[in-house]
């Protein structure tokens, strides 16, 4: 049996508390087999965490992540028109290997951001699950389905590729990559096609994923066709079960936070896409007080615009409270589960508790910086003041991904230039 | 004649332009000499900027840089619960050791981060110069008074150490301190110590800064007494020139800002802060539509929790369109002005421009790194996605106070032991 041992540090504990601890990790199981006062004896490998925290590896719950070729391509646009100027027309010019390389990109900012896991819709997704193997995270993974300007031969297509890229990817990457059903949204898709597709999703035993409530202008029209609120609307079409999630959840009633309390449904918040793209502040404290589960987001890097949780983190806590008018509202033990189990439990990934048995997915944040003196409070730190460079070392299902700032699993400047080339031939593309 | 040549970057012009040039810096004058093609020959000193950003030197313009001594320490509480079960309690206890721990602790932040200038209101102001005079930083300081709770005597004895801090530490280490006349607010300040200490502050020709309109609970009380809003009194009071500056302006309506936009006194847009405090958003859209200077502060470490303005100008950006509605508001170049000249105008110091003459005040940006990859727009990564630990090399008044993350003019090591050490102390004396 392979060992690693994590020596020195202070962990987060599951409870939200933070108490000093070794972590010995059966990298063969890629599971946590004991934690304890002094166990850098019986690890092969050896990770130094002296005057760092261990949490475990952070879980982001909505992402697009080979749009990190479009990071900072248009910027400050209203929705509409950006979506219709600048990321439709680029995105119809991705090659599946543009697609690889801006996976590989987002997945490399990930593992250097302390990230995990994550959940991902779009298309071409062998491509992104070829990446998410060689990266070595875990993901929950689905391609996106937009019917509203394909005739049904193509329409149909679209959705049955969610379900056949549902069912053959489920359990790639040694059981690391799971997958959903993914609808884009309730008005990208027509009713036809989630009557039709959404009895297979469950057939094949796969949760649902889909962008809900994130503008008005994605709301109003499903109420005045229907007469309901969109997350009925949702519930009527079987989409609001325990084990799906949706993205946003920004312009929700109180009829609609009750119904996704009752369904156990997730919420993934994205506040920095939210807020980039002026759709809202969703009423995350209310969510809790429900009892809704709720998980955080990063959407796509074109409207973030990075894929750091720990800045996501940051502004799950200041809009919680600018959303409120209450500075009490989601605080740093809050948003301490947004990036770990809360995240995990509503994309139903099987990580983000440190405690034997658990997954060994971890990341370990050096806590000899300015920013983060005195040491006061590491939760505090955690939600408000570390930052993405913090992270020292990244671990999932037990291998080392990244240590002391060394990503081991993909060569970053190869990824880097790559990436940098074809994004600028895309956009020469585009332009012409 | 010393000389220092930044090499190989790219270069954020006054108009918001990037294109490529090296920088020579005569390090006697602390001035710029040349910007060119081939420098390297001609610095003494080379500082490496190949793939790399050079702008102006952040600027800070609204702190209380001590306060770093009490980052964490409570954190999600209602403004009033936190100023005086937590904050004042605390600022009771410091002493002139614990503020010069605090504020060297705060500076290193800021070097760490690329500030180069910065404003800050506290007490035991000697203290914070004697800091800054280590650290090479350039600064507007002032002691903040605040009367409310005082006798007549420790009041004007308050309000007249402003005065006299503001005379005697102008023009300190090397020119490179200036300062101001700090009355904290307009509801904590009598009127009668305006009335008398507003004409000494003319007098010794300092600006003036304070808090105005941060909270509605500030607002009220002035309109309810005087029948005017706050700006309005600000103006009777001699307190709205040119060279002031409030921090905050969030609850300002249209005659208040059509005031400030007559007057030529700068706002200080602190959104961190007035978003982890649920005090609100400042109308900055409005605010530059109308012809205001705006700049950008963290206020202090307590409430933000860190010391980055490059998390900050984020915040602003994402801020300005969530208070419209509209994605278009408050852009990535508005926001690299508010970065650089546009906070330096605010606060009245001759920094933040990069071109031949002006003050050799600059931040290198390492644009080698995942989260800055592909370089489709520099601005949107700086605005977006650049964070502090980005910041390569930092110069001020033509000195290197950081080169390659290792700052040259304080002890690392010593500065955070200290302040850890002393707050600690702190907060055990507060608990007694
Ligand atoms: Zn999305
Ligand atoms: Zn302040």
């Amino acid at each position: 049996m392979a060992t690693l041992a994590i020596t020195g540090g202070q962990l987060l504990r599951p409870d939200g508390t933070i108490s000093r601890a070794d972590v010995l990790v059966d990298q063969d199981e890629g599971t946590i087999l004991e934690l304890g006062d002094d166990l850098a004896g019986t690890g092969e490998t050896i990770l130094d965490a002296s005057n760092a925290l261990v949490t475990p590896g952070f879980v982001n719950g909505h992402s697009h992540v080979a749009m990190t070729l479009l990071r900072g391509h248009a910027d400050d646009k209203p929705l509409d028109t950006w979506l219709q100027e600048d990321i439709w027309p680029a995105e119809g010019e991705l090659t599946p290997e543009d697609i690889r390389a801006g996976a590989e990109l987002g997945l490399l900012e990930m593992i250097k951001s302390g990230t995990t896991a994550f959940a991902d819709m779009y298309f071409e997704v062998p491509e992104i699950a070829a990446a998410v193997d060689t990266a070595g995270l875990r993901a929950r993974l689905g391609h996106g389905v937009v019917t509203v300007a394909a005739d049904e031969a193509a329409a149909r297509e679209d959705a049955q590729t969610s379900i056949d890229v549902a069912r053959e990817l489920d359990g790639a990457a040694d059981g690391r990559i799971s997958t959903a059903f993914m609808p884009h949204s309730l008005t990208t898709v027509g009713e036809e096609y989630l009557d039709e597709f959404v009895p297979k999703a469950r057939e094949i035993g796969v949760p649902i994923h889909y962008h809900a409530n994130e503008t008005t202008d994605e709301v109003a029209p499903i109420v005045e066709e229907r007469g309901v609120r969109p997350l009925a609307y949702a519930a009527e079409k079987g989409m609001l079960e325990p084990e799906d999630f949706v993205a946003h959840g920004v312009h929700v009633d109180e009829s609609e936070i009750e119904l996704l309390a009752e369904a156990g449904t997730g919420v993934i918040h994205c506040p920095g896409s939210n807020m980039k793209l002026a759709s809202g502040m969703a009423p995350v404290q209310r969510l809790l007080d429900a009892g809704v589960t709720v998980g955080l987001g990063t959407d796509g890097a074109a409207s973030n615009n990075d894929l750091s949780l720990l800045d996501e983190a940051r502004d799950a806590a200041m809009v919680g409270k600018l959303e409120t008018g209450d500075a009490s509202a989601v605080p740093a033990e809050a948003v301490a589960e947004f990036l770990t189990h809360g995240t995990a439990d509503a994309i139903g990934l099987d990580t983000g508790r440190l405690e034997p048995g658990a997954a060994a997915d971890l990341a370990v944040i050096d806590l000899d910086a300015p920013h983060l003196t005195p040491p006061h409070d590491l939760v505090s730190h955690l939600a408000y003041a570390a930052a993405a460079a913090d992270v020292k070392h990244t671990i999932c299902d037990g291998q080392v991904l990244m240590r002391d700032r060394e990503v081991q699993t993909l060569d970053e400047r190869a990824v880097c230039d790559r990436a940098s080339e074809r994004a600028a031939a895309l956009v020469d593309r585009v332009a012409e």
